[in-house]
């Protein structure tokens, strides 16, 4: 028998602990074609939030009594089929539990000698290529810009931030803590960092960018995005990749309508999955693999232990609690 | 003596007669390089607006006590430049007066006998060309989308449904009353329009739009352009070219805030203004005259008579008063 955890609400607003439930299954058999995978890495991701809601988006919502499903890295134990060993480590979107059967279509082999297992879901894995076709693809950064952040400690933004300063801008991220504020600008390399939760944004953000905005990296919505529109340079950019602080509203979100300071400034705001760029993953992966290599690029995992604590880590999300990525650690990797 | 209208006020919200005032002055007399001309038409256009607050927009402030100035054919009384003769009719940004002095770099000639002179500023003006570049550059219209349009019955929104019919678009226009309504299904063969003073926008959207909506050319902002963000289809386009629900407002103008709708269907929102377009207006203008000459394009004229009523047929545009261009006609053209 293994867990499984599986969504028994839709969450109104914050999810919690009484949304999930924790069952008991059989492992399972694989049929030809497929492997059993013994779980390694779970990645918890703020958009799964929108996946519990009923309705539709840029991918179906979670089945109600449904097991959770997101970025997974496993172990085979078991292959029926010719592309695949025993040991192999496979990365596929499975089921948050500790034994899966995949079909040999839905998973693909990491290679751990390359860089660390965990970075193929973080900065080698949908995280790195989010921030990576974002930024690059709609943010369109130059040289000597001013770019701001938010959300810039966690998985996505902390690696915006760097690609920005690969490319030559001012960077100034926007983060909930002193020790990410510290993290950003004594670690990555950051010019400057606001912390939301002390800081009035609107007053710190007219200090940290005396040359205006010209990219801005949306991870978070809210209040803290409404700050920067009256900052934009003309012709600035707003990748629109995330809105943490709406996710979980029960009432629509109100805020400042953007349309005047779109026109003011002829700013261009685009909403964006990092699905629209299937065909170009190996292109980013390729580059990010690069600026790894170069140690240009950094990168902070927020590990849990243990298949049981999955739930915590993904509500943990929602309280700012994770530095970088944050990683459930199922098992081991065994040689 | 000649009429003028100066600024006295900047408006803290719906401008009122009270912030004009009409005041007399002398003709002037041209230098070299310089023509006097006798004002025939003045545009009247709710951007114009913005000008009056204090404060960087993507054109600079009005000058306070100072007079406005706006899209002006006249015709040359006296010319003092090699470049014109007397009985020219010009274009150029002029102002709000009977006769103005202006050098011979800041108009342009206009032939009247290709088009009637008020097109100039109208269809084949900026109003047009606001038009042609916003829907079709950024807007990006595929045939057998769905293309929506607010303010569909004013100077540019008209001109957009009647382009987007032109590539082969399912088009609904919003507008004000059922007078406009009519006119954008009878005589601009829109698909539907919706008037928003008596329906619920949302609903009649939703009914006009079956196949969601593509690209929603944004001239209102508000409540109207709340009701869009829910229907867009994957990929939709916003042009943002007005928000003249906006416009006078004393309060930040409150509304659900777009993020989560741009990500959810990776959609672009892009404001702009006609001028960074300025390179491409021969082709824009070349464009309309034809579609004019080929009878596919029909615009409708609102003009007030009289240098006097200026004011009045400004404040107009806030009430929704004109079908399509608001123009003021000051005088004849003299042969």
């Amino acid at each position: 028998m293994q867990k499984q955890i599986k969504l028994i609400n839709r969450p109104a607003a914050t999810p919690t602990k009484s949304d999930f439930k924790l069952v008991e299954a059989p492992i399972g058999e694989p049929s030809k074609g497929e492997l059993l995978t013994r779980t390694v890495y779970i990645s918890v991701d703020p958009y799964l939030r929108g996946r519990m809601n009923e309705g539709k988006s840029y991918i179906p919502p979670f089945e109600l009594n449904g097991i959770i499903s997101s970025g997974v890295i496993g172990q085979v134990v078991e292959s029926k089929s010719d592309q695949f060993t025993k040991g192999d480590l496979v990365l596929g979107s499975l089921g948050w539990q500790e034994y899966s059967i995949a079909n040999e279509n839905e998973v693909q082999t990491i290679d751990p000698n390359l860089a660390p297992a965990s970075t193929y879901l973080s900065v080698l894995g949908m995280t790195g290529l989010t921030a990576y076709f974002g930024f690059l693809d709609i943010g369109k950064p130059k040289e000597g810009e001013t770019v701001v952040v938010s959300g810039a400690a966690g998985a996505v933004g902390s690696i915006v931030g760097q690609i920005a300063k690969i490319k030559g801008c001012h960077v100034v991220g926007i983060a909930g803590s002193d020790e990410k504020v510290n993290y950003l600008t004594d670690e990555l390399g950051f010019d400057a960092a606001i912390n939301y939760k002390t800081q009035e944004v609107g007053e710190a953000l007219k200090e940290a960018c005396p040359n205006g905005i010209d990219v801005y990296f949306e991870n978070v919505g809210g209040k803290i995005s409404d700050a920067i529109f009256p900052l934009l340079n003309k012709f600035a950019r707003i990748p629109v990749c995330g809105a943490i602080s709406s996710y979980n509203n029960e009432e629509p979100d109100l805020g400042p309508r953007v349309q005047v300071h779109l026109i003011k400034t002829s700013s261009l705001m685009q909403g964006f999955t990092v699905g629209n760029y299937s065909s170009r993953f190996e292109e980013g992966a390729k580059e990010l693999a690069r600026w790894l290599g170069e140690g240009k690029l950094k990168y902070e995992e927020t590990i849990t232990e243990g298949f049981d604590h999955t739930i915590d880590a993904f509500l943990d999300l929602f309280k700012g609690a994770n530095l970088g990525k944050a990683l459930v650690k199922v098992g081991d990797i065994e040689k």
